[in-house]
């Protein structure tokens, strides 16, 4: 099974900045572990800041991916074109949250991409993406 | 460790009415299941239709519980009395719904409880549990 | 054919407190009428303040009753959880109100329970589940 | 008794389109039928398309017709002209709707009407008709 | 000076029904005084409960009425028609309210004729009128 | 074929009011031209003030016309009753605009026609017409 | 009889400033003009830009005039505690405002003090002041 | 006189759990402080986690208390079936909360009790309790 | 202990108009008794209309009073420059209303002080400044 | 003439997914129709999923080409980024969508683009491109 | 060049309270280093609580001053009137707010002055005041 | 000291386009009197269509840059992406727009990215970044 996790903007600085709010492991580190952990999986990771970045690598994944792991960041709540590419693709996509979306500012409790993924894990730091590849498993 | 299970109004009724939405497997028989794969953890099982009864519970888990996780179903959106008790708990909560609650009504996409539980995850059916043990345990 | 009818909290006050809205005619008297009116029905009535209580009722009429005259009172317009249940339950329901909704506060022109039911009759006293059940009988 | 029935706009089409909504049974006959089961009463019926139409009859009733059983259609939900008429006249009227409004559209769950009439009946096809004069007659 | 006083739905109900509101004065014998007292105008009345038919005699004013009294009733807080229908004309227009919208429901408290016209006169009962007379003349 | 274009109310002063909106050429010469380039067509016109008539006329071209140009003018922002005749009609509606929607009034950009048409022209003056024509022969 | 004008904030800079607001016109060289025309009543004027400063004249007024004209302008749109000082005033108040309040900017479509006043009455220049008093006169 | 205090949802948490909004002392202690004080009074303590129990006992206080002082908790805010209850009693209630609900987030700056309560005391910690039985004693 | 009772807008009319929702007691009637029954306190008094004339007296009281019982009438609902002052002060205020303004009109059931007093007391009459004191004392 | 076709997110994939909506035919094959139509005109088109990628193309074509056909896709409704470059450019726009934005979600009844464009065409499939080539022909 | 600076309401707090907001410099003290560091300007200084102290100043600073810095404090956000009085004065206004009202409370992200002053400098503490001049002498 | 000016979407047409909003001057030559000016700072500029180019460059600043200079031109309004990259920096930013956005349409009112920004400078055309860099100085 291949999953794609896919970063949005400002998912770079993991560990770096804010980390009262994402923690203090760096994504790096932590996509070694995950990779350890599901040995038999094949995890690619991707990062950008681009709105239309993230579409066009959802649109490549088809037939390369058979699940995506999503946290598009300050995307979810306002991008109606990322909403739309997830709608379009034929690959299961689980949305996660490092932080809880409800316990953050009103903006962050909507998801444009919400309505068509397979489910949404938000708010037990990085643990969401094992959590999503999880879920994408069963 | 134990956990809590807290299932709230129209919960029983899973695997018997509206499989379309919450699947066809009873809850009783999925416990069964669950107990099975996590047999160190003593796992508790409470259902009410009362939002009252959900909140008794919630205060009589202290010192007896270890992570509750929590579907206060239709009482998730309109219950501010479950909201102010999850907040006052010493135990973490995890808040799960079996469908994923941005793809149904507008009045689901809003949770009362959301901001004072660790984490959220809705959307994978019965799993959802499943997941949330694997939340508190981590 | 076996009807149910259910109500919410405070109509046990009819006839007794608010007269000039809801008529100076005790339930039980007029359940009698009722009863007399409609000798072939088997006509069981269960009132109740508690939320979840209806819930209960409503689950446990399943292969009971036939039809189900549904007065919410005051959790019409706010409970999520009574209406999931009107929607899950396999019985035919009808909602009704004994003063006019429209004709009162903005808060009670909304109606959670609506969009399941049957239909809805609301206005005209108690004569409303007298309307209900031909209604059901039709 | 004199009982008028207005219809408003497109319910000339009944039984002819959108019978998934409205039914199968074209009015004309379903009003035979109706004064066949009240023999005794008067039973006027006119249909319209103009808003101001709907308000002329309405006027016209006056010391004509003893009730009037009243589904304006789409003007329901927009027309405060309408709304004023009933208001004016000194003739009880029961609105009805042959659909649930508030199984519909969202604009449809708001009657400009509803505060004016002596109740409401919504949602069991033509039967509310025979419903609405029920109430007119008790 | 040719005046046209045009009065939409209702209107004509003014001095029979309502009186609490409108007055007890019938619009017929208020047209008499104010013909006594404007000798020198030419003051014609229309009334009509059809939002269509006020169009129409906006329109074919031009050129026969060098003001315009208009009181649009309940259209005057719903019908975008109608404020075309007063922007388009050449003639000015003065709006009247017989009772002081402000003072009644919410939806009374919007005009959409309102920006189109030369002035608005509200709450004096018939007087407004004589008032919208007097603004024309100067 | 046979085409039907309905104008709703005060577009009867196409051409010699609100010329910087809507144009100088008035509506009947214009149409002469369109029956001029469409000689194969039969192009039926019809403008009424009334938003009855516009029903009225859309019922009334069941089996007679083809396919309708509508342009509802005001009513097209306004009227629950007209969108439900385009729903119920079986003839393919192709809503107009002479002027874009979109770069006037707020009010202005909602249409509820819209949701039942085949499709909307919007904003390029008369030529919408023509252009609905070939979007219905297509 | 003794009329009060009492002119809120900026309306001290009527014929100065915004003419194409407010007129040419000074507001004192026009209340001459106005004491000429009504030499039989008592006309006293009053402004001040302090929202305190009107409510002390209205309370002042008691027993002192018999009608009071107020353009309480800015005020108009915001004040709780003028609106409430109308209310508490035995004296009755007409509303005035030179420009259409309709056809400006939408916070100004609002009036607090509406809904306790006679009537209003907008748009017509300084003129508004002559019609008010002619309303209080009849 | 007898008082009959009804504490709603997590009340019974008071003095144990978020000390900084609700203090430290328990309502236990605190009832015995204050039926010291007022040796006079019969002062009655109920407690629920229960909507429902909440109407039911104000219901069965009629004829048995003179005074009610209601903190209906988190209910306060969402609760037409309360508010309906305390409409409906004719025993005089004050409504209280511990913690300024104006201070608190948005949704605790609703009461739907509000409206009909004699009286609103909110924000000195324990005191209101104390206060509020001053009110009705006065 | 010194008290300084601040009262806005139109409060010098208490005990002289709209007796029906103030009482037919006048303030400084009332403000003897409240002398005499808290002698030991030096209780200071001061009304004005003037919005910035509160923002002044409470700035004034630094160092003078030791607690601010407020009664902002309508500049409660509106002003943001009297919740800034409030907020400024270091003297504890507490916020009184003499009806209860939750059981008024909708635009008084905001409050823009209330996020910066110690408490509110609203409904009681002029008791609540009686009861303000009391809890200033405690 | 030379005109630039610009379609945004997601519009790649026309022909491969979500055929209910936006039809069976892929946009390249239906480029060549429209140039074979079209042979006199210079047909230059450009795809891309990013926002800015957009604004950029729009201001690459001044002096280039002479109209341009835009179909924004899902930034159609949340970009004002590109609604400035739109209103920026001297190249007439035609706003153009493949399904009819008023039949789908509430979120694409709003086009931010709309306001600055010369017209907009939606909801017949592929043909919106060539009615809106034929409307900058004309 | 003469410049006036007014300060509304509780800015003649700054330096004493609140300065986790506000600063620790007194207003006094920072106008000595603005006259020092301006040496051939003229500025003048004007404090007020008033709203209507506020628009005095403005009026009368007419002729006499050639450039306004304006922080109206709580007012910005609520005052039609003095919004109306910038907006009449033929001097250059330029708004300044020592906090950055974009990072407070949400009602103070709304300036009713702003669309009328040159420009808007926030949040740089008491150097807003020297910007401001600076931008009023470019 | 490094300043890193960021200018967002179309910003690349200032002095080409919309003269009448943004002025007549390029910003490559307004650069130019910029490095002139502040000889000692090494001011670097960036400009960019691309949401996520602005996030990039605020990332890539970190330990290059002292201050920022954001003009995030129609992404000001709509994009948490930028808020989050500004919250997440270490180097202050000053937000400024050429235009005052207060008096232009209402959706430029809201800035996403000004709550965590140092200040916001608005409307004194291309001077708006001279006094930003002033204010960064001091």
């Amino acid at each position: 099974m291949r999953v794609l996790i896919i970063n949005g903007p400002n998912l770079n600085l993991t560990g770096k900045r804010e980390k009262e709010i994402y923690g203090a492991t760096g994504f790096e580190s932590f996509l070694e572990e995950l990779r350890n952990e599901f040995r038999d999986l094949d995890i690619e990771y991707f990062q950008t800041n681009l709105e239309g970045g993230i579409i066009d690598r959802i649109q490549a994944a088809e037939g390369i991916a058979d699940g995506i792991v999503l946290n598009a960041g300050g995307y979810t709540h306002t991008s109606v074109a990322i909403s739309d590419a997830v709608r379009a693709t034929g690959i299961p996509v689980v949305e996660v949250h490092i932080s809880n979306i409800f316990a953050r500012e009103d903006y962050r409790h909507v998801s444009l991409t919400g309505p068509y993924v397979a489910g949404i894990i938000s708010g037990f730091g990085l643990k969401v993406y094992r959590l999503a590849i999880l879920a994408l498993l069963a």
